[in-house]
């Protein structure tokens, strides 16, 4: 036991005050990052320019200091032919910390430059689960070579995580746990981690929690570490542990680990498989990245971009834009084909060509703000079945209160510049429009999530074409009727 | 020191065979939640059923076996005037985790329901950073009232943070951190922690890394528990901590500090004041919300749904979506002002009239797409000032190739139905309007960002008006000049 007699001095609390001020010694790094920790212009500016003079030993010494982090950042903001030469100018710093930080299109491109047993060695020194998705997204080709290069526990580790669907926690975990048995002591337990990193061991070095498994291997607790920290050596883990924990289904699917990490508020999880067991864990660093990924990913989707990254390739991004775009011709073509219906009266009274796009764009708009916030609450597993009924009853009277705000306007104005008759025509259409829309937004999402389908990608193009449709129709429709375009 | 001759044989690693299948004790609940861990709309409705019928036992037994995340969800689910109700008749479950689960308009609503006494008692229970996102939102009479009630550590520590800007560190993070002075060793700290946790210590349960701080309370370097876990007892502190740590300046916007997060695959990071002394941690946890949070606040303020939450006050949507369609009815009105320009053009052949929302819409919807990409990559600090010309010339080409696309097919398809003259008309301003789109949908959110602005706010009106008016303009005026309309 060591003498503590002095702890109580020695340990100090935050909120006490400094005797003098001393700058730590820390990463804040004013030549190189902007104060939003962001790579300077001037900075990046003054490395390409060396690599292009060829002063390879110059840029090593400006590129050393950084971050792996920041290092990744310097590759991509960098025009992918001077990648290459980056990658020989610092191949030193080129860690695996680097790798596991690029951007996945910049990754590929570099890892497919590269021969398969300079792939395969940067793989060994990966954790697992960042050597799978080194090698997931290469050719089968590839992956067969590099695989072979590996020695033979990364190699299974790899194909087993391979042999899981894409975006699975299966595919995502890692394999390094610290799991043990119930009737182990907090004292055996420390004694054990101990001997293990004396013998250069093979477990994780960083973890957050221990997992208590039953002689099955089935999780049946939990102890976080700083439980474990305050025990003293003779308590059992069955007595620190928490025996409700929260386990990932080895098949569930990256968006919905991400919501239970966030329901539950994890810092990791025990992953297990079909029958129960603990087969690996996940960790809330991985996570963070899924959870950012696939709230922009809902944005994204909406405006028809694709994945929307900007390192993807020009052909792919053209490939993804192109085929929403022809979606959304199909909606215009519809709006047209009812203007062309009501043709003779625009060409009675031209204020109908001038006022048509503000009744469908102002339509259009109302709809999408109420299919973002319903596609947002379907992700975030706020909109169900249960509360279906009154989100679209509170959506209704929040698009009655705007029609009602904007058909004033809009025909208050229309009256004075053309006729009273117009001003309550448009106002009406206007109504009709925008309580439309607002009907839409929810229904439209709600629907395509029943159907099973991402109820972001296709409701906006439906959206659009419903409000388009029914702007042109309501307005066009209701000139005629009125007898204002006769 | 005890016996662990027995060790290696305990513990059981990820992976090995199981000899038999037992269920483990998990919180997998078929009966209240399905696949995706929401509620069940059949569960939710029969505790609405039953808190109609008054029978508050029942509730609370079909209440109880719940996390308190899904009590949390379950609130959120039930009509407002329903959870006072649910409230009075699960009491006892109440925890602060449910409150700290809570959405922040259900929280606020029924927390201004509540004396102030009933509310500090909540907040006394409440982790210090849970308890001020509790009272923060408060007007500042019911904030005093509740602050009277306070006991003294909780007061201080809770203004304190209240005079920290909104969604800054100040505000956000946990005053309980684990600092210690550099020579204290290993065992050293396993001792101090055992005996603070024997005396009733008032230290955060739940902690991550150790943070080693100089005379002055710098930080030094950090350590994680499980570096700790695995270091024999007499090394000192200093030899086991990283000195490299990322340090969170307390007045930083939350958007920076889960950047940072993310950018570092932080777990917890040490918050330090503006002479660098430790004053709090940021955990994780909290961060993963916040991330959550940014990243579809763009998708929402694109749209402009203001908040976008389907628990916001319908005054308070109406007034956010209200202005959104008043500042998209100016952007109308200028295509209409366009529109009316060429009134003479449209008499004469109302074919433009029906083709010209083709052009526009195409526009809008080629602009949305880019914006959406560079508000995502303004946001992660992918577009940075190094990149943005490299980023401009991709978006040209992507925009140049669908502008090409579009052209053809419309142009074709107008060319048969119509003329080749107003086919060539309607490919020309096509091919100009989309890559107008493209140009203006990075420039526009660049542009905004520069002038310190949120680029998703603004941008999707001026892109809009952009596109639309280019394309009302762009397809008029060519058939104007070329003589189709004459």
């Amino acid at each position: 036991m060591a003498d503590n007699s002095h702890l109580d001095d020695d340990l100090m609390r935050a909120g006490e005050p400094a005797e003098e001020y001393v700058r730590p010694d820390d990463r804040i790094d004013d030549e190189r990052l902007d104060e939003e920790n962001t790579l300077k212009a001037e900075y990046v500016r003054s490395v390409r320019n060396l690599l292009e003079s060829g002063d390879n030993g110059a840029v090593y010494a400006l590129v050393e200091p950084l971050h792996p982090a920041d290092i990744a950042d310097l590759f991509e903001l960098c025009d992918s032919d001077e990648r290459r030469d980056l990658a020989i100018a610092i191949t030193d710093l080129m860690s695996s910390d680097v790798i596991a930080e690029l951007n996945d299109y910049v990754r590929e491109t570099m890892m497919e430059a590269l021969p398969a047993e300079a792939v395969a060695s940067i793989a060994e020194q990966l954790d697992n689960d960042d050597a799978v998705q080194l090698i997931e997204d290469l050719d089968l080709a590839d992956q067969q070579a590099i695989l072979a290069e590996l020695d033979d526990d990364d190699r299974v580790a790899i194909e087993s995580a391979l042999a899981y669907p894409e975006e699975t926690a299966g595919r995502l975990m890692s394999r390094d746990v610290v799991a043990v048995p119930e009737y182990m002591t907090v004292g055996g337990l420390i004694d054990f981690l101990r001997d293990d990193a004396n013998s250069g061991s093979n477990l994780a070095n960083d973890f957050y929690e221990v997992f208590v498994v039953d002689a099955g291997h089935h999780p049946v607790g939990t102890c976080q570490l700083s439980w474990i920290l305050r025990t003293p050596r003779h308590i059992a883990l069955a007595d620190v542990m928490k025996r409700d924990q929260t386990l990932v289904p080895v098949t569930l699917d990256q968006e919905e680990v991400a919501l239970m990490f966030q329901k539950y508020a994890l810092i990791s999880a025990a992953v297990v498989d079909e029958s129960g067991r603990l087969v690996g864990q996940m960790t809330v660093d991985d996570v963070v990245h899924i959870i950012s990924e696939e709230a922009s990913e809902d944005a994204l989707l909406m405006s028809g971009a694709g994945e929307g990254d900007i390192n993807e390739p020009i052909r792919a991004a053209y490939g993804s834009r192109i085929r929403w775009l022809v979606a959304n011709l199909g909606t215009a073509l519809i709006g047209s084909l009812i203007i062309a219906a009501f043709g003779a009266a625009i060409e009675k009274l031209v204020a109908l060509a001038v006022l048509m796009p503000i009744v469908a764009s102002i339509g259009g708009n109302a709809g999408t703000q109420t299919m973002a916030v319903s596609v947002r609450a379907i992700a975030m597993n706020q909109l169900t079945e249960a509360n279906t009924m009154r989100i679209l009853w509170r959506e209704f009277r929040v698009a009655a209160l705007n029609g009602v705000t904007i058909a004033l306007l809009v025909g208050a104005a229309t009256a004075l510049v053309f006729s009273p008759m117009l001003g309550g025509v448009i106002a009406l259409a206007m109504l009709i429009n925008v309580i439309t829309a607002g009907l839409a937004g929810v229904l439209v999402p709600v629907m395509f999530e029943r159907l099973k389908q991402d109820p972001a990608l296709a409701s906006s193009v439906f959206v659009t074409m419903i409000t388009d449709s029914m702007g042109f129709f309501a307005f066009l429709g209701l000139a005629v009727v009125s007898g204002v375009a006769a």
